[in-house]
Order: structure tokens, then sequence, then C-alpha cells
């Protein structure tokens, strides 16, 4: 799947900042390939871009208008099936990451096929997955996990892998999610497989490695959120990881959609998730944590990371703001962590 | 969705007398509905059914053929569509509970559509399944869980359904696999769900109940099962089960498919699944445990079930074997059991 480039980046009348975090990423890790975002007038966000019509975006040479943004349930109202329309009849092919596919949207179906158009469905889980078995295999993993949803566990993940590759080793990023896929051209949407083959499609995607490489891979959802936990658990069990980074956003008082509910304890967080993943990978150990202290001043920021770094007794960080060079540090040297305690079963 | 009975029971080449757990589960619990069974020469099992060719099979007034057998990945092998030709040409419909759907193979479609006959892919999930939330909700609710994949969970559900009903309350039996579908006529085929679906399935299958009646909701997989771990986590998040009641097969020496791999402590097992089950319904409690002991002799059963007893000190029994009267009264009078410990989160 090459979605050509550039990009226009859709925003469309979005108004939670976390809601357009695949538009947010491209405009991060592929900014070379952004031309400019599109939103209504009644969208209060921005990702520093230029505002673009589609006409504007046709002129400044945008190839793609990528619907980079998410909803619970995925689906796609009137406005952005009519946006789409918009851009395919100026010449644009359309990328979504939502769960409803475009290519189910008749109207869009047939004006790309008359226009020779294309419909990315990134959302769109491999035909042939396999049933994960579990079986141990070589390799070296590490898996982000959350609190909860979008707390930077891409970012994060990302992140690692430029932190291992300044040292000289090979790493190398396992998209899990819509943005990653986007951001990295390949991956697994882990959501949208169906339930029997979550495991697999990560023991698929991160196969047996025998180079010395790392597999860095990004996390989903959260152990602690009601409604995607057991993609976290299927994601824990298929990627056998040799450690886990916890991934946290500090300044988020309830589960994202839920905000009644409250976040869990780091230390707790990070034990039940061990807990989990042992089953298949029983040595499995926590490596670090990253905070997403985009919220606070540089000062607060150094003092949350440093605390709970204490707390915990593991390298804690901003990846975007203080690097991740402790975490990389407790990776290549797992000697100087504590042992594993004895597996679970 | 109603299947026309009576049904022919298909056996096909099977070998493996836990694969054909849907062929039994309607020879069982809808015997009168069944004329007969299908199977190969090189097929060693039988239901107890008459054999019968396709041909005989109409003769005695089947009007389904049920392809009612499991294999992990659920795909159909050349035998498998070649029988299913024949019993379309031979004017049957055909009802499947596998992955692969039996209107994607285009000889099917086709020759079922020429002959105006219907094909019923039982694991076909509905089309608007809504995202889980966790908020609390109104009913009274037990979730078989299990050591292992088909240990038993559906014969203890309707068996509790059943031991319920005995005394008075109303309980009605909730499905959430292929067999369980066929046998109740509705349900969500859970394994099929979409992975982020996977606790909102549940939440809309068994919604708010307010009459004082029970939902028994049939359990699937295991947490200790590292190919299915995320559908039976979603399960107990959607369920909010007051009461969980445990299944195992005390004959079997390794998880199926992965014979490698040894079963868990039931304690520990028991423990494990009320730790997850807390985040949406923190007051869960265990209320007992069913063994599957038709592997033993009755004396052997009955000390099986009575050291697992004492051991975990809940009742434990036989459903097929004993009946369910010991679990009953464990659900009826909760006043009984030890509180729950405080919630996880």
């Amino acid at each position: 799947m090459t979605i050509p480039a550039p990009f226009l980046l859709y925003l469309g009348s979005t108004t939670d900042p976390v809601a357009i975090k695949t538009s947010r990423g491209l405009a991060t890790f592929r900014r070379e390939d952004c031309v400019g975002e599109f939103r209504h007038d009644d969208c209060p966000l921005t990702l520093g871009l230029p505002r673009m019509t589609i006409a504007q975006g046709v002129a400044a040479g945008a190839r793609t208008l990528v619907l980079g943004i998410a909803n619970a349930g995925g689906t796609m109202d009137p406005q952005l099936v009519a946006d789409a329309r918009a851009a395919l009849d100026a010449g644009l092919n359309v990328a979504s990451g939502l769960h409803q596919r475009l290519r189910d949207v008749p109207e869009l179906a047939e004006l790309a096929e008359t226009r020779g158009l294309s419909l990315f469905d990134v959302r769109d889980p491999p035909a042939a997955i396999p049933v994960g078995t579990g079986s141990p295999r070589a390799g070296r993993r590490v898996l982000t996990v959350g609190t909860d949803c979008s707390v930077g566990k891409m970012y994060a993940s990302l992140a690692l892998v430029n932190g291992l590759r300044a040292r000289g080793a090979t790493a190398d990023f396992r998209a899990t999610g819509q943005t990653g896929i986007l951001i990295a051209g390949g991956g697994v949407p882990l959501d949208a497989v169906v339930a029997d083959f979550i495991s697999g499609a990560i023991e698929q995607l991160v196969p047996a490695r025998t180079d010395g490489g790392w597999d860095v891979i990004e996390g989903q959802g959260s152990l602690y959120h009601p409604s995607f936990a057991g993609v976290s658990t299927g994601l824990l069990h298929g990627a056998q990881p040799h450690a886990l980074v916890l991934c946290h956003d500090p300044a988020r008082t309830g589960i994202r959609g839920l905000p009644e509910r409250p976040l869990p304890d780091l230390a707790e967080c990070l034990a039940f998730n061990i807990q989990v993943a042992r089953l298949t990978r029983p040595d499995v150990r926590g490596a670090g944590l990253c905070l997403n202290t985009s919220a606070f001043g540089e000062d607060v920021a150094r003092d949350l990371c440093a605390e709970t770094a204490d707390r915990l007794g593991l390298p804690c960080t901003d990846p975007h703001r203080f690097g991740v060079d402790a975490i990389v540090d407790e990776l290549l040297c797992p000697e100087s962590s504590t042992p594993a305690p004895t597996a679970l079963n």
C-alpha cells in the first residue's frame, strides 16, 4: 500500500485535540510530505500547517486527502462523506484510518472509479492472519503499553527506534494503529482484526528475528480501558516482549471517553501488564516509563519524570522533550535490572 | 436467523472428538431436531445418531446440513466444500459455524442461489456493534470461564440456566459461540467480532435487566490460552459478571492446540479471572467450579469434585453427571459467600 504524497491533512470540525492524532502524527513525523491542513470554521485546532481549502491543497501539489481523525466506533458522518466527495471531485485520492471503509460508501467508491482515483482504507487488516501460538521465537522485542488509550505509545515507540539506532543498534518500528501505519507505510491495524486473531496478527507482523536487531512494537489501548483491553491483552501475548515501556499522560484525569473512571496507579499498571505478558514471555520486565508532559512547563515536567523514576525504580522521561537515552541504556544493558520473578505459569 | 430443522449433522473426516463440538452440542441439546450424522469412512467418531448418506438424510426429512465442526482458523478444506456442494445438490440448506463464510465460496453461493436454498453463516457478527463502555448496568449475570478452550463452558451455562429455572428463577442463556447460537437460535459469535468491539458486543447482547432474572453468559477461550485470551478479556469486561463459574477438563494434559503448554492451577486461574473482571464489576466473586469428568468412572469423578471443592472452598460438580444444585445454591444465597476483596482500581 503506497499512498501518494504529498498529503492534505483533514481536521474537519473536530474539537478534541486527541481525536486528530492521525493527522498530527503525519504532521510530526512526515512533515515534509504534508502541504497543509483542511478544517472547517468550527474547528479550533491546528497542526501549525497552512490552512487550505481543497482547491488550494491541489494547487499546492497535494495528491491525497488524509482523513486523519479518530472517533470511538470509527464511523463516517455526512460531513466527512461530503468532504471526501469534494476531494475526489478536485482530483485527490482519499485515505482513511476509520473503521468504516471508504470503499463501502457507494457514492465515494463510484466517484473514485469514475475519476481514476484511489481510496485507501488503512484500517483494513490483511486477509489471511494465522491464529497465534505463543511459541517462543527469537529476537529482541520492546512493546509500549499504556495507562490509557492515546497517551503517547506511538510517539514513544518511534523515539525508541531512533534512540536505539543512534547507538548503532538495528531497530524497526512495528505499527499497530492507523497513524503508525500511515507514518511507517506498513503494519497491522490491530483493533480492526477479527478477535480470534489478535495475537496471531502480531506474531505475523513481528516474526522471529536473528540479526540481533530490535523490534519496537507500538502498543494499543490499555488493560485498564474496558472498551479495548481485549486488544491490549492479545497484543501482549502476540508480542512476546522482552521489555515493556509504560506510557502515561499525567494531565489526564480519567480514562479516555469514560471520564468518571480513574486512571490506574503506574506501579500497579506496570505490574499487571508484566503479569499478563508472562504467559508467553516469562522473563519480561519493565524497562522504563514515558510521560507526555506537554501540558506542563519544563521544570514541572522534569520533576514529574524524576519523581516517577524514583518511585518505580526505572528510567522515566518525556521522549519528545528529554529524549529516551536512559531507557535505551536500560534496554541495551539488561543485566543492570533486577531479575524477573518466576513465571506466572 | 431461523435455520430450518431437522438437521443432518456433519462430522466429515474429523478424528478429534473436541473438534465436533458443534455437532455434538446440537445432538445433545436439540436431539429431537437431528435425524442423523454424516461421516466419512475415516471418521472414527459418532454422536450415537444413525449414520446417513446425504441422500438418506434427505429421505429421513432433513432440511439442513450443519457443518458442526471446529478447527483453529476456521477454514474450509476442499472435502468440506465438496460435501456442502453435494448437500445443496440434494436439496439441503447448509449451515456453518466456521470463520470462513459459505457465501464467500463462489461455487456454493451460486449453487444455493440456483437451487433456491439458503447458506447460514452462524459466525457472522451483527453489523452495528457499539464500543463497550464498562458503565455499571442493572441485572444479575453469571459468566462461565475456563482453564482452556472447549472445557465445557457452554454445557455448564446451559445446565445453570436449567438449574436456576428449576428453582423458579427466570434465567436466560446468552450464547457467544457458534454451537450455543445454533442451540439457542441467537447470540453473538464473539470470536468473529472485530477486536475493538469485543466488550461492546457483550454489552449489546446482555443489556441492563430489571426483572430480577438471571443472564447466564457462555464463556469463550481462556485467559491462559495465548491464541484467544484477548477474547476472554473483552468478554469478562463486557459481561460485568456478578459471579464466575470456572470450568475445567481434568483429563486434559496441556492447552488445546499447544500441548507443551501446561494448564493453569485452578485457584490461580479463578483468582486471575476475578482480578480482570473487577475492572467493570468490583464485587465479582467465584460461585463454583464445573469439571468435565467424562473420561473418568463415577467414583473417581465424585472424588475429583469433592477434592476440588475442598481445595477452593467453592461448590464443584460435573454438571452433566451430578447437576448444578450446589452452584445454584451459591448463586441464590450470595450472603453465604465471603465478601469480595476491595476493587482492583
